[in-house]
């Protein structure tokens, strides 16, 4: 099919080749809403296929924590040992626009320069279905391209943790030190789903807060049930400074572990099936609730259906067949 | 319409004035998985209307912490206040059938005689998606059959959880006391959920420590974000003893406490509303994707792509547009 559309030939020729300006070019096409558009990325994605040999770490913490200069410390490192990194931020709260992507370059400034480096921002998009293909697929093409890590930074405050989580080899939380009861207002659901916390700026006058911070999650983390598909001591707790660039490369050794491990025992390939199963579920629902949405007359009538659901005067189930009558 | 059918509105009748066998009977109607049935059964709700006033309650515990003894106490002490009890197991996983009724009936033997109390057992049935909707109309029932108080008990062990939180205005996780690291396997998502943690079985030598482990639950409660909908204080943990029957009044008030304060605050009225948008989407997708493994053919394909997308031969996006592409 690319054969017959010769600059989506060329697109996933230098793509192929690595080319930094193609990725960008392609994932601008992907993020794209026209019709034409969505046809081309589709027939793209398709001729590229899959690339299952790069790593992919969700990572999240909510603002303040240190989330940029965690990854420019550690993208660096990993640029320097001769990986090819990407990074890719997903915020679907974000009405960032164009600049954003001066924004994610500003704070990631060395590592914006570096040439086995890939930094790009979240697009401004409301909808959290369509963040979700957007990222699944700009992953899909970083492969391609042949990077060795892909890093999808979080917010850590939404909906969005639980989503790239499905779509991650590994996933790690960044934490600041924290004192008292109340740690900085984690979110519950997402030390369900850490593999790893990182408790950051563990230098200074923090350093013996950090190293309590640590200590606390680590209590919370083996509170919780260890899940089976996990080797010995994880999920795990660990303290770094991504100023001093402390205790950077043990968070890469142990990730590092993890994912040898999950490969090793087979959970690396199973836990990748189930995600792409899951996420097929999730396109076939995605593009059913659009029919249902993008018709304005059937739009209004789901959405007064809702509301009589809402108010008790109709069950979820007859609402339910209502909708779906004339579909 | 009810009107329409004479033996429909005899049940009808029969249920809004409290008979228990006729809301037995109106129960088994819905299980059916027969079409004229399912008519019926929506019928029969439409017609039942809703009921905003009973409390429901959800109840998560794993096997062995003294769930069966619990409710019968608890069950009997609210009978005992006057209360009608209605108590619901959910176990999607459970392949039980007729025998399970003896079963339930005979671990909450006082209670399944007492005439202000109701006890159904889980059906057997193994989609979760159908397990929601008769748990769902169900609780309409009790509430059309004039019971104060709907208990929803869970095993504890799988995504019934998330679901029953979502049809309930209070949950409760009830604990055996634990030793040592980690803590009688409570699933990460639970403790996500649980407005109060009970810690039972506080009595003879257990007791100091049902101690120690509700001290260690108070605080992942705290260490946890607190929800912003919730009173100073919660979410909770308490130690009771359900068979010297201690600490069940305590539990009760504490139940009330919060579900008083949701109602003033304006919160049970909002999360009922949400609750009901969430299970209108939730009824849509069932049936949307009910379209798809119906027919035969239409149920293959779907499987042939998900097995592609699996396999990293189609992406789900272009696996989901296929799949509907005849639909």
């Amino acid at each position: 099919m690319v054969a017959k559309n010769p600059s989506l030939s060329d697109l996933a020729a230098d793509l192929r080749a690595g080319q930094r300006r193609a990725l960008a070019r392609a994932i601008t096409l992907i993020e794209s809403e026209r019709a034409d558009h969505r046809a081309q990325a589709q027939t793209l994605i398709a001729a590229l296929g899959t690339n299952k040999e790069a790593l992919r770490i969700g990572l999240s913490g909510t603002p303040g924590v240190g989330k940029s200069t965690f990854i420019e410390s550690f993208g660096l490192m990993l640029t320097q040992m001769g990986k090819r990194v990407a990074v890719l931020a997903v915020d679907p709260s974000s009405t960032r626009s164009g600049g954003s992507i001066l924004g994610d370059k500003t704070r990631m400034e060395q590592l914006s320069r570096d040439p086995n480096a890939f930094i790009r921002p979240s697009p401004s998009q409301a909808h959290l279905g369509g963040v979700a293909r957007r990222t699944r697929e700009t992953i899909a093409l970083c492969e391609a391209a042949g990077f060795d890590i892909v890093l999808i930074e979080t917010v850590g405050v939404g909906q969005s943790e639980t989503m790239v989580s499905q779509m991650v080899d590994v996933f790690a939380l960044l934490l600041a030190p924290a004192g008292g009861d109340e740690l900085q207002g984690v979110k519950r659901g997402i030390m369900e789903i850490a593999d790893l916390v990182f408790v950051n700026k563990a230098d200074g006058a923090l350093k013996s807060q950090a190293t309590r911070t640590c200590a606390d999650y680590a209590g919370a983390l083996r509170l919780m049930r260890k899940r089976t598909q996990d080797p010995d001591g994880f999920p795990k707790a660990m303290t770094m400074s991504a100023l001093e660039t402390l205790g950077l490369a043990a968070a890469w050794d142990t990730i590092f572990e993890l994912a040898a491990w999950r490969k090793d025992t087979g959970v690396w390939q199973s836990t990748r099936q189930t995600q792409a199963r899951h996420w097929f579920h999730e396109e076939v629902r995605q593009q059913l609730l659009q029919r249902l949405t993008r018709d304005p007359a059937l739009h209004d009538k789901v959405t007064r259906l809702e509301n009589a659901v809402a108010n008790g005067d109709l069950s979820p189930s007859d609402a339910a067949s209502q909708a779906l009558a004339d579909v």
